[in-house]
């Protein structure tokens, strides 16, 4: 009889490339044009003394950088870095082999609920999508502006919110890069959180979008800037819409996310060498006909799979992708829109996913339903990566030949004592007969979803915390409240 | 300024393979056990004189065939073959770079539709499906009994069938394998339907599947046989399903499918050197809960990664996946499992699509909205596919150049230029704004295809048939017919 001497071989797949290295090197070299002569418009003070320093050179609030400073920066960059959650066990590393940071949505101002169809998203709907995220297994961030809570007062939500994450949830979470001040306040309160107020290691990662084409925002360069003099990562991240904020092709949009990308990364090295950054392209395109965004397209795919490829090439930790869809409801296009960007997004060696379960409505919206339901489909696209054991009991010889030609397995030892282990068993989608499925009321995915939200927010427990920390956590919330209203 | 020299850089995608050579190896050695020691039942008479001759060992129908014979038949198979339609231009290619063979789903009992919910299919119904897959260009051969036509006499139904889809459709098909005189019956039609009644080259498929555990049945060799023997492809499918009709581990199925199919594949060689097959893994697991076939679930999605480095392993041309659900109605999960399992089949370089579009409940029911909601589904991914072009126009480095900095492309020439065809735009998937689709009705997808696929029907066209070739077709049906009922 033939026997196994492997335990298990299955290989990571190859990474979903679609360029070569000529063509790597196209898009490098497009963006090192539009850099050292187009130039790129940053009008935060700071940054324009750094890079003037730095030799770039400087007119009318346009920076044209030389290659040389941008490649040193590069080179600057961590290739991976760890976020730390307030619990040491949820520490997530990002970047590097088998790795994958999964944050849910961010911004989406509507919320999108069997019971209330869509709505105006508030600070209650902020918390239920906090508690869910801590819940499940496929999200290892809780993120930050989960949802838009559109009850409460701007000026001070940034303190709402992140004060209500890092008590909801001990694991590593995001918050506020809006303008210095904002992103200190919130540095400030996870400090407190995660008792070292110092920041001497990364705990909160902070979403820096640039503004396409060809210009940072002020703010946003401010919060780049605190982030990374904290050493807390950055996601540095062109939402290119090609057709609209980019040329109306892949490739000309490529290379100006891309270089607009090199700047934020290269204006964070320059003031903290070695601060850990995100290379980020969550751009996709218009559709050409509503001039609306289209973030469930394969043109989103193609940005997905370029993210992850130029992430590799320039050896920084990549983001892209998540359970991206523009439909309305949790419908068909629902799933098969968030189905495909989630599985390139597996595929093509993504490090950090924003936007990994929930969003509707082209980010619009998001759902706690569809958030469940994005998380299980991560569990599938993980079983899947895990691949196929193959040692002895696995390969299961005597067991075949125990069989009759033509008979059945269900009532082999082998067959009952991998009863629970062997397949995943998902909870939302419905593997049972037509008639069990009609018998229970012939929920659509939805309406199976609602109920287990129910479910999920019955049995939340909050993870514990200090006394101590959490009177100062209170404290320092109520006092960062009343400076700015002061 | 930068200048391209580059047209389009884009690489085909590696395949997502989860085996290394060694892994392959493994369940190669295993099944060749499985082969050697164990045995595979079969009683059809000639397959059991061919294998005889050749040295098999047969014991009370059991044969046991040595390693060389395999070998030499997996030699002998071809690595690719086209399948010619009615209409030369519709002739696919199955197996070789670039090709991909989708037919639709093939076999289910029972149709789902917006207006009439889930009832039993019927011959309207089979010829309204084989009208779609006419039209829909994700869809490129007919197929066969795309759904089961429960209202025509059982016996004639294969003649029923046949003679619609080649009436209908001018692309390739599949016919009945059920006994060597369905199989005959069917290949004399289609010989008459393309003016070659000596099938001089392959413009039928037929699915041969296997009966696991190590089983062959009967009348489906017979089919075989006359397929091979006519020189027209059969796909060799071992559908095990693991934890009932296969071991509740992949690496044991994986070895049980492997060693079915590399018999059916030698006896087909044995009887006609040379005639193409494919080698088909369409197993999935059961869910050990309710012992209900999972179809659109992680192990799925790695036994279709596992048919197609498998048959790149033998040099033969693959088949699996397609848009597999067990979702009991067009919903988030219909969408997410067919997705997903479309997506890895694109992925894992695989040649032949059956159940490419349509399916639901596990294969027990296909749905006309559906269906082109995944033929939509396949367009993403083929723009996928086609990844970046890299030229001048596509660059865009004189258009980025003129946009200012914050500024917007939608003006510009470069953009009203690409604006038909930059991007793909879908029909069903909704990317208007929220207000416009709640204006419409807020229809879900499936209710947005339905609409489409009573726009479809109205519109299709029968292609032109000669009408000798017409006259002779519908006298051989009667003939045919009337000789079964004699």
């Amino acid at each position: 009889m033939f026997i196994s001497n492997m335990s298990n071989v299955t290989i990571p797949s190859p990474p979903i490339d679609r360029l070569d290295t000529e063509g790597i090197e196209t898009i490098h070299e497009a963006s090192m044009t539009i850099l050292e002569n187009l130039g790129i418009q940053v009008s935060h003070e700071r940054a324009l003394e750094l890079l003037g320093e730095h030799g770039a050179i400087i007119e009318d609030e346009l920076v044209k950088v030389d290659r040389d400073l941008i490649e040193d920066a590069i080179e600057q960059a961590p290739s991976s870095f760890t976020l730390h959650g307030r619990d040491q066990e949820k520490d997530v590393t990002v970047g590097g082999d088998g790795h994958i940071l999964r944050a849910p949505g961010y911004g989406p101002p509507n919320i999108v609920t069997v019971t209330d169809g869509r709505r105006s998203s508030t600070m209650e709907d902020y918390e239920n999508l906090v508690k869910l995220a801590h819940q499940e297994s496929a999200i290892n961030c809780t993120g930050y502006n989960v949802c838009e809570p559109n009850d409460v007062d701007q000026e001070v939500k940034h303190i709402e919110m992140v004060s209500r994450s890092l008590r909801l949830s001990d694991q590593p979470l995001m918050a506020s890069t809006y303008g210095e001040d904002r992103a200190s306040a919130c540095l400030d309160l996870v400090g407190i959180a995660v008792d070292d107020p110092e920041l001497s290691q990364p705990y909160v990662a902070g979403l820096i979008n640039t503004v396409p084409p060809r210009s940072l925002d002020t703010r946003m360069v401010g919060g780049l800037l605190t982030y990374a003099e904290s050493g807390q990562p950055t996601i540095i991240s062109s939402f290119t819409m090609a057709g609209a904020s980019g040329p109306a092709t892949l490739a000309g949009s490529l290379a100006q996310a891309n270089a607009e990308n090199l700047l934020g990364i290269t204006i964070a090295q320059l003031s903290n060498p070695g601060a850990p950054v995100v290379y980020g392209v969550p751009s996709s395109n218009i559709d050409m006909r509503y001039g609306s965004l289209s973030i469930g397209s394969p043109e989103s795919m193609l940005f997905v799979s370029f993210a992850g490829q130029m992430g590799r090439y320039y050896d920084i930790p990549s983001r892209g992708g998540g359970g991206l869809s523009d439909s309305k409801t949790v419908d068909y296009q629902a799933g098969v829109e968030s189905g495909f960007v989630q599985a390139v997004t597996a595929f093509a060696d993504i490090d950090f996913v924003l936007h990994a379960a929930g969003i509707l409505e082209s980010y619009s919206a998001i759902s706690p339903e569809k958030f469940l339901l994005d998380c299980e489909a991560i569990d599938f696209l993980d079983r899947f990566a895990t691949g196929y054991s193959l040692d002895e009991d696995d390969l299961a010889m005597d067991v075949i030949a125990e069989v009759e030609p033509a008979g059945h397995y269900l009532s082999q030892p082998h067959t009952l004592e991998h009863a629970e282990n062997a397949f995943l068993l998902p909870e939302l989608a419905d593997k049972r007969s037509h008639s069990d499925w009609a018998d229970d009321g012939s929920l659509t995915a939805f309406e199976v979803a609602s109920e287990a939200v129910g479910k999920r927010l019955a049995a939340y427990e909050q993870p514990a915390m200090d006394q101590d920390i959490e009177t100062a956590l209170e404290a320092a919330t109520e006092e960062a409240i009343h400076r700015i209203r002061a």
